[in-house]
């Protein structure tokens, strides 16, 4: 890790220029910890626009990075108070973004990082409602393919500007875990999505990031609610033994991944491998 | 294929045993196929329950079957007429096997096979519908899930009961393909879903089985939609150059892993590989 913070507090040239970046799932969590980190890598005139269910804690995001140097230095902060399970949120944050966003930014990155567990008190032959797995594919597959469709198609291709979509993975994504039929299900989704994307968009940056364990209000509901013994033991012993990771570690190698920019496009790249 | 024809054609032992199959997507293309392949491994008093949106091409295949050898073995075949996309179908074929199931089978099969391609005409930066998206997740993920769910509690493990899932997979399940993001995504997300019950129920047999290129309308559907200019010679070129295959050999190749019974629980088996 010392290396990579030393890389983010390393020169000038360390920036990712004039971005608009959008992260979703921004008001707690590792969203959160990635707003502020992207914030600090931003030129004046780059717009961040945070999408969250809840109001109260985006505002208070946003009146963080208001008093840190993030304001100082002219970058526009824009909350949107959606629940991407719905689907009036997409078109919001599109016109959000097409109305904040000024004609010359150099840089597109949209980190796609709204998640839900989903019940993983439940083994998967519990799971006899379709409308309750309609409804976790809806928020944690379809919303993230239609917001990256909505978004990119608003900031089409264009000479000098770099477009990145980034997908919050996961293990899961591509190893099975008994109890998490739906989030395991729904990372494979979106790791299979966002490969296609990246075949069919050789311009366009695509990238699966899986963050490790991080110590998140999700990773508690995880120890609390996990229905198999063997994995919810596994995490319980993964936090008494400190091997949790911070957002902050996690986020660190992400915006390495970011500001160096050479990961091959569509791969999963795991915390632990990088 | 000559080997595992000649399996299929073998002694007497090489039978499923006396089995409650269920076969979804069963009125046309590979369904179809496997429907009379499995028929003809039936013991009698086995029931094979037929399920497709199709009522006419279910009773035609119904009455096919009654005209074949597996009536005259007292193999009773019954036709669930069900959209797998609607909620209420799933409830409706649980229904149905309950009903028309002997107390006495010594194994249960059930084949996920009902699928749709999706629109592949389109690129992933063209989804920008979530309800498209959504309806396409609820048939091709949810309703498998819920199916395999409602139908393995309603049989639960018992002494003398083999139980065996099987989810139609395909290359698209780890492989990318442009223009095909529904199709990749529902079966990338199918597979994973198929080998987290597998490491949840070890008592069960799970296999994602990868058929092959098949002769089918769906190919006909995928070379005269396909967006994506070379993945479409390439099926074209398949097609012509004789390269596809027949639903009967990928079939038999299926059959000889149901009879062999010897597979990895939850692994993905392609045809090619076998």
């Amino acid at each position: 890790m010392q290396s990579v913070i030393a890389d983010l507090e390393a020169p000038i040239s360390r920036d990712l220029g004039r971005v608009l970046c959008i992260i979703t799932g921004a008001s707690k969590g590792f969203g959160r910890c990635l707003a502020r980190q992207v914030a600090e890598l931003l030129k004046p005139r780059s717009v961040l626009l945070l999408v969250a269910r809840s109001g109260d804690k985006l505002r208070e995001l946003q009146a963080d990075l208001a008093a840190s140097d993030a304001d100082k230095e002219g970058i526009v902060v824009r909350c949107v108070i959606a629940d991407l399970g719905q689907k009036e949120a997409v078109e919001e944050v599109v016109r959000a973004a097409k109305e904040s966003c000024p004609n010359d930014i150099e840089r597109l990155i949209l980190i796609n990082n709204a998640a839900s567990l989903g019940d993983v008190s439940r083994f998967a032959l519990g799971f006899t409602d379709s409308t309750e797995i309609d409804s976790y594919l809806s928020l944690n597959v379809s919303s993230a393919l239609c917001l990256t469709a909505g978004i990119m198609s608003a900031f089409p291709q264009r000479l000098g500007l770099r477009r990145c979509v980034v997908n919050i993975s996961s293990l899961c994504a591509v190893q099975p875990f008994p109890s998490w039929v739906l989030y395991c299900t729904g990372k494979a989704a979106r790791d299979m999505m966002f490969r296609v994307l990246a075949v069919e968009e050789p311009e366009l940056r695509v990238l699966n990031y899986a963050p490790g364990p991080l110590d998140t209000e999700m990773q508690e509901e995880a120890r609390a609610n996990t229905g198999d013994p063997v994995v919810r033991t596994s995490f319980c012993n993964m936090q008494r033994q400190g091997q949790l990771l911070t957002c902050e570690e996690s986020g660190a190698k992400l915006m390495k991944l970011l500001l160096d920019d050479d990961f091959l496009s569509g791969a999963h790249l795991d915390f632990y491998d990088l």
